[in-house]
């Protein structure tokens, strides 16, 4: 049974693996898309002796399927860690041969009668997908590809599969992840340990590890002051595990998914107050999570209850609890749509910010959201939001919502517009814009968030499947670099068609709908959380190196951090990846 | 003003009248097709003297437009009439020189110091509208007309405008039909007045009006026995006067439409349960006038409101209130929409009679239905319709209802099933089948209705525009002959993109879809009415001569009668037309 499966799932490599055997979790193995490209020969892989090969490698090298990996055997890792920090570990295994079932274990980490224990580490094999490239002037990754061919495409390690048992293939590097989220109450001090893998009919492998826990603490991601916004797609989810739109079945599809954000310090939930609010943009559009019909008598009716549904899973059930985004008055097509009691049917208003029908549609839904939103108790959690429109239609919109009730929270990622700055109580600015430092002070007293975003635009930072792994860990330094409050990306799991093996789309540069797989991480997402550690590392530092009065330490953090900016990196003139490499180390010497 | 937009309508000759004008009632005259028939030359037409012609003709003819009318030239009207009745007469005017401003005016009719006032006199100008002909095979006018191309198109006198003056060309026919209804208390005797039409530098015409009112009344359309069922398309209305649906616009729209179909003796109001009941077939598909909501937690949430308006409008304004016809369990394509709360979009169930999701989607529906029926006080009028569906899918159906609730009643158009003959309260046989006669009267004291319908199956008798006028009152005739309670014809108003102009559609013979015009009567339909006052004649005479024992003058009525039927029509090999002619006379002398 389990062969069959993986026979239709080669017969049928564009459509889902999930969406096929329908099942949850997704436990059964698949194959990866061909890797095409040029690779170690027979004869190179023949050179290696006979037994399995193991040893540590860097977490920021995508190591290729086919070549024997680039690595200087190691056996030991050894870093620093704080207290409630997640550090990440990238083993390579190579074989010129096949071995079968091959499992890895890790035991517990030791020192003296004090453990992390293994239950606090995670393992993955890193799975491979395929990616493509940027635009062919490097400039940026937007725009159509309808035709794949035109874009370079290969296979890229990036998902960190949850798989436990594979059969590796003799030619074939399997790198290994490898977590650990060291307890919040560990006490400081060395702590030993070993990485074991084992196969059918193979000695089994061992590697150390040894994680130096500092006497550092790092708040638990609920509490850290970093506001992320990945916007979440839960009809991807519900396409992707065919199960029913908000049924039992859907929400338990989106735990593991919607957890792993909340473990990444998520802080606003994505809700969708229209259909289409991005004109169906991504594999799965998002529809109106509030019901409207437009009666007979011309009056308006609302719905709330898949709203209230989301909402308050997200809140009760993953911990995502701060905000609530709700997109959005200004759609790319500016048709709203409704159900019309007369006709029976779904009908759409065409109407621009300041017309008499536009006022109507969203004046009386916004009096009854607002309504609604006090009811529950979230009136103050909850922003009219909008994305990249223009200054008119953003002054159009904002006097409809204000009508409606003057205590609004309103929402913008887009360009910074001055006349409407102080209307806007959750700001992002698309990467290379910042605040005006007087503004992002007035902001801040406020308690108003100011956060950048990066999207297709941006050849670099990224995270992009073949972006490289560091510039996601990049983006958290540059966010702290560039005085944000937070990160926004558009999509957290706008999921392919196929987004265990396909990161690529029909729009854009692969892996820009989604940065985590089916119930999976990615090296792309680890990185991130990396990033988003260390702004917080760095803003505890400065408080502390503040009230310390440490002057000099305070300023070479901040020189640290002033390089990553746009500005910062055309200086140093560095590799942004030994950029971070280096940074990183600095940090953990404070 | 009034000549652009004759001139817009010139121009635009596809799309409707109404709707360009968006005004009702629609008072502006408009320009008929072209007629490209061969007709009477200019030459022909000259030698008529320089005067207007006008002239009693045939309402059993449709006079050519361009053509001098084949009459003989008479002044005098004389017919036979019940107290009650409603008698057509159709005069012919034709000119060979343009006569501007053309009115027609009638006197009252006066028997002595009696009168039959004018008030219940109509006169129409008759308009001629493009119509087509049967299949090549002469045996039907089914079937799809994409190309209009291949069927033999003309242009016939069918309509009867409400438009009162009217310029009339050089060298053409006008016809104007008049019509009287006799006051149900008017005396008998012979009533006497003068038809007159005027027009601007002409001296007026008179012909003169005989009515001869027999000592017999016929009961108003409300009381009549026959059960007429022309199945009503709300949708159309709406479309053609570009007008909400359901609004008080569409309701004042409607009105003419449907009073002349009250008039007519209409019993049932036709609903719509379900989205495109006939997959959409006409140019205005049927949609739903219940809204069913399909819940999170699987439960349904229905409502009724457009249900009840039309119903309520029907009953309440316009007369019509014995009986409610649902369409339908059984579609065409057994695709069941509903709108699903949890995707916000309307969605279809695809679900066969006998499916667990048939039942499901239905009897949920119908335990709600039954409920709400019975609130109403409607629950006795209404049934559950189907329409030419199987045996097999029938009896599911009934399953169905009969599990919601066993006292639902059921109707069917279709095929005679004695299996489930029992089961049906309304049981409407294509042309050409009978009920057994034990059957026919054991229904007939269950108090269940029986009757016969006629659709693009039949050559003849039919009511396209096209077929000769006197067979739509061969129809009435028929009802009798065949031992049925009334008649079916599937489309009342199912207009096509152009119905005053452009009788002809996609598929099936012109005039098919609609035998009325927006606020407009037709010759058709006048004839039809004929044919159902005939029926209730003879059923009063039958009462009338069973009671007084007359077996002579009933053998007479019954042999009579009993030739319209198409064993009748084949033996008498007489044209039905004549056959139409000879036996209303022959009525009148009873």
């Amino acid at each position: 049974m389990k062969n069959l499966m993986i026979l239709c799932a080669m017969l049928t490599l564009s459509s889902s693996i999930a969406a096929q055997n329908n099942q949850f979790p997704t436990t059964t193995d698949f194959t990866e898309l061909t890797d095409t490209k040029p690779h170690d020969n027979e004869a190179v892989w023949n050179k290696l002796p006979a037994t399995l090969q193991f040893s540590w490698g860097n977490t920021n090298v995508r190591y290729p399927k086919l070549s024997i990996p680039d690595v200087t055997k190691s056996i030991r890792w050894q870093t620093d860690a704080w207290k409630g920090e997640r550090i990440n570990a990238q083993a390579v295994l190579w074989t010129k041969t096949n071995i079968e079932d091959v499992t890895v274990n890790v035991s517990d980490l030791k020192n003296g009668s004090t453990v992390i224990p293994s239950s606090a580490i995670t393992t993955n094999f890193v799975r491979y997908v395929m990616t493509d490239e940027l635009n062919k002037d490097r400039k940026g990754a937007c725009g159509g590809r309808a035709n794949k061919a035109e874009w370079d495409s290969s296979i890229v390690a990036d998902m960190l599969d949850i798989i436990k048992v594979r059969d590796i293939k003799a030619r074939t590097t399997q790198p290994v992840w490898v977590n650990i989220w060291v307890p919040q109450d560990a006490k400081a001090g060395k702590y030993k340990g070993t990485l074991t893998v084992s196969g059918k009919d193979i000695a089994p492998v061992n590697l150390q590890i040894e994680v130096n826990v500092l006497n550092r603490t790092l708040p638990a991601p609920k509490d850290w002051a970093f506001h992320l916004d990945l916007w979440q797609n839960p009809y991807a989810v519900a396409r992707f595990y065919n199960v029913p739109l908000w049924s039992k079945e859907h929400f338990d599809a989106m735990r593991p998914v919607m957890k792993m954000l909340a473990d990444a310090g998520q802080k606003i939930i994505t809700t969708s107050i229209m259909h289409k609010p991005w004109a169906g943009q991504t594999e799965d559009h998002f529809d109106s999570m509030v019901f409207r019909m437009k009666n007979l008598d011309g009056s308006w009716t609302f719905d709330y209850t898949i709203f209230d549904k989301w909402v308050e899973y997200m809140m009760n059930e993953i911990g995502i609890d701060q905000q609530i985004n709700c997109y959005t008055m200004i759609p790319w097509a500016l048709k709203f749509d409704y159900f019309d009691q007369a006709t029976n049917r779904i009908q759409f208003v065409e109407a621009k910010p300041g017309e008499a029908d536009y006022e109507d549609y969203w004046g009386s839904f916004l009096k009854d959201f607002s309504r609604h939103l006090r009811q529950k108790g979230w009136f103050d959690k909850t922003t009219i939001a909008m994305d990249e429109r223009g200054l008119e239609a953003m002054q159009e919109a904002i006097k409809v919502i204000r009508n409606a009730d003057p205590e609004f929270k309103i929402s913008l990622a887009g360009n910074y517009h001055k006349e409407i700055e102080p209307e806007l109580y959750d700001y992002c600015l698309g990467y290379g814009n910042n605040f005006p430092a007087d503004i992002k002070a007035t902001r801040e007293k406020a308690g108003k968030i100011s956060t950048v975003y990066t999207c297709c635009a941006e050849p670099f930072p990224n995270t992009f499947t073949f972006s490289a792994p560091a510039e996601a860990t990049w983006i958290g330094w540059h966010a702290m670099a560039g005085n944000y409050d937070g990160y926004l990306r558009w999509a957290y799991n706008s999921w392919t068609a196929d987004p265990l093996r396909d990161s690529r789309f029909r729009t854009w540069a692969a892996g820009d709908c989604y940065i985590v797989y089916p119930e999976r991480s990615s090296i792309r997402m680890e990185h991130l959380i990396e990033g988003i550690q260390d702004y917080e590392k760095i803003r505890i530092l400065r408080e502390e190196l503040a009230t310390k009065n440490n002057k000099s330490k305070l300023d070479k953090l901040n020189k640290l951090v002033s390089q990553f900016t746009p500005e910062g990196l055309a200086e140093t003139q560095k590799d942004p990846t030994a950029m971070v490499e280096e940074a990183r180390k600095v940090l953990n010497s404070f």
